[in-house]
């Protein structure tokens, strides 16, 4: 492990102390407190790196490296909120790592005395997790066109508290679309156990398993939870409660082909003596196969009905987003490919079954994805953990990427339509 | 309808103005702004009817009419508390009841001569929903000494408030622990439509149905709601998903004496992203029938086992508070039979299902409950209604309910045990 190594171990330690929890993980939901002292701290730490920091219209920051004038940009990067109670890795390795790859890169290609094609660019997208303001990788959607500005700006957490009212006065809310990227690269952990079970090192993403995601509203009425006659009941916490068993019914019958998940339920007025009136559910389902998805897509409508019917309750299902099973551009993938051969990382092809933000940007330019290993694929949960050795592998097959993509190797097709972006 | 009638309907309208909501319920949680402006109503109210306004050490608010030196008191009310969307007759019509019928019968005494035995005294219980600080009928748990005074104070809402914060500095919370009761009476919205099918006025309450009351608590692991296998999850909200499901199979199983319910479920972290480690929910069973009972709790038992393996979590299921199918002192239930039928209304004995702060009390005292009907038995719920016309004859038992039991008609027998109280 060289000095550089030593160094970006450092910075990803002092990360870790943002939001850090005593079990060890680190709470920092978008725009809260630590995500805004962390932000201050990336800010300090790209302009230190010599880099130009900029924030776009929902708040994605991000630090340049102007080398090819008026060229679009390698944009690299990931997320540095978290979940309430989150590990230290998930998104916040993927931005450390950016800025160190790119600064690596752009000091390589000076020296060797390259001839570069693109400038290059450090992103820290906002509000990947989701958790306080819905929907997931929203930065990355509004950079992308996916998602209006205006749409994600008025999104409300619990409190009651708007996206523009969170960032504003904070300095990391910007005006302008932030730099034109020609391609992108995210390197994440894995949340899985594919790499872990096979010994590779590095993880070159292909696809993205399917995704639908539905908002669930089920609306019953309220009466006393004692007194009420059984009969009468219009039980919304019952119906509610039905669909959440109903999801998991649906992944036992299609195993390890199928997930499906409820993460979040609200209830009204939630009260221990009083039959709910309303309760609010985030289902999601997810499959590797397009058409086992959509017949999990047609048995959760069939349930939907049954429970109907079943808790005298009424369902509002609406399909929030969803994506198919997509390909990362395949020339990508051969370009990190040559990348991890050359450093003689052992590699394997993966999938991801989450969503990143390189899924919402794979769709706007070619984008590379890599995954390192995540002992025992536990994610979304303060135990999460990977290996120094691992994070400077993934490190340095990053920096690789970086320097090829900015060189130009990949062609920049048609993929890229800037005037799609609003 | 006379002018005294007129008086007590005009109060009640004032009544329903706080917390008022656009459906045309309430909202007075306890202690919240709403509850505490109409306490302060109310005591000048109290003050306007010649009472002397106490309150004991966890707020119950007492209006005083002294006439018997050194004599315990018959304490008459209800609680003025909501839950978060409630009907305008919950409580608070037994509390304006309690206050015009003490009134009216002290009046009335004196202007008879007649020689009381007992004082007497109006009663406006703190906290009788248990919405914001569980649990529910803590007020009169505290009187009765059923609850710690400090376990009482130090209850903390979803906001992290406890009831002692709460009620600082707002005057009404008190140091003693308020006037000895001989007798206790209470007037209700029945609930239920037990009345309203039978077409009687009045509801003599003979018994309690039993309930037992549990939190249980669901734990599982946070991972990633999507990328985690199957196989791996611990979901704490299929779990307490499970409960809910069983609970409602468990009240199908023994139709018609058997009220189960969740009314509340709390969720950790409830991230749309995040399977759940923690699922926190109130369940409750309800019988007239104790054998009935405690073979639900016996099912729910095996039920919270086979949830603990299908769902791969611990659930901890605790008992919170439990009562039997307990009777009312038949010669209370007698002496308010002869007041109706005095008054030439007709009644009929009922049961109540749910708790009310008389039941805490007929464990202490001889305690009298009346019903008046509830339309369509709707209950908790915006939509809950009673007529002017059963108001007022409701109004007129309950008052000569307190000028029989302040005469001392009713022997105070040995069930009174003031120091058991603490």
């Amino acid at each position: 492990m060289n000095s550089d190594d030593t160094r970006f171990l450092a910075d990803f330690e002092a990360m870790g102390t943002f939001g850090a929890t005593p079990a060890g993980g680190v709470d920092r939901q978008a725009a809260t407190e630590p995500d805004l002292a962390q932000r201050g701290w990336l800010r300090d730490l790209l302009t230190d790196h010599g880099m130009r920091v900029v924030h776009d219209r929902i708040g994605n920051q991000f630090g340049l490296v102007e080398r090819v004038p008026g060229a679009p940009y390698v944009v690299v990067g990931s997320h540095m909120d978290s979940q309430p109670t989150a590990g230290r890795f998930d998104g916040a390795y993927g931005v450390l790592a950016a800025l160190h790859a790119v600064s690596r890169a752009a000091r390589a290609d000076t020296a060797e005395g390259a001839d570069p094609a693109y400038n290059l660019a450090v992103v820290n997208w906002f509000n990947e997790e989701g958790s306080r303001f819905p929907p997931s990788m929203m930065g990355s959607a509004v950079y992308t066109g996916r998602l209006p500005l205006e749409t994600a700006l008025a999104v409300r957490d619990r409190a009651g508290v708007s996206v523009a009212e969170a960032l504003a006065g904070t300095g990391f809310l910007g005006e302008g679309e932030g730099p034109e990227a020609a391609f992108c690269a995210e390197i994440h952990v894995e949340q899985g156990r594919v790499l872990e079970e096979s010994g590779a090192t590095i993880g070159l993403v292909e696809a993205t398993w399917a995704a639908r995601k539905y908002r669930v509203v089920v609306s019953g009425e309220q009466a006393h939870s004692g007194a009420a006659v059984m009969a009468d009941r219009r039980d919304a916490l019952l119906g509610a409660s039905m669909l959440v068993v109903a999801a998991r019914d649906l992944a036992d019958r299609f195993p390890g082909v199928l997930h499906t998940a409820v993460g979040s339920m609200d209830v009204y007025p939630n009260s221990p003596v009083v039959v709910a009136s309303r309760a609010e559910l985030l289902l999601d389902l997810r499959s590797n196969d397009e058409e086992v998805l959509a017949e999990a897509d047609r048995l959760l409508r069939e349930h939907v009905t049954r429970v109907e019917e079943s808790a005298s309750v009424s369902v509002e299902l609406e399909q929030s987003h969803a994506w198919g099973v997509d390909p990362f551009q395949p020339e990508g993938v051969e370009l990190a490919r040559a990348g991890a051969e050359k450093l003689g990382l052992s590699h394997r092809r993966v999938r991801t079954v989450a969503g990143h933000d390189s899924v919402n940007m794979k769709n706007r330019v070619p984008t590379v994805m890599l995954f390192v290993p995540s002992v025992e694929g536990i994610s979304h949960n303060e135990a999460e953990y990977t290996t120094d050795a691992d994070l400077v592998s993934g490190l340095d097959v990053l920096t690789e990427v970086v320097r090829r993509l900015g060189r130009g190797e990949l062609p920049s097709t048609g993929v890229h339509d800037p005037a799609a972006r609003d």
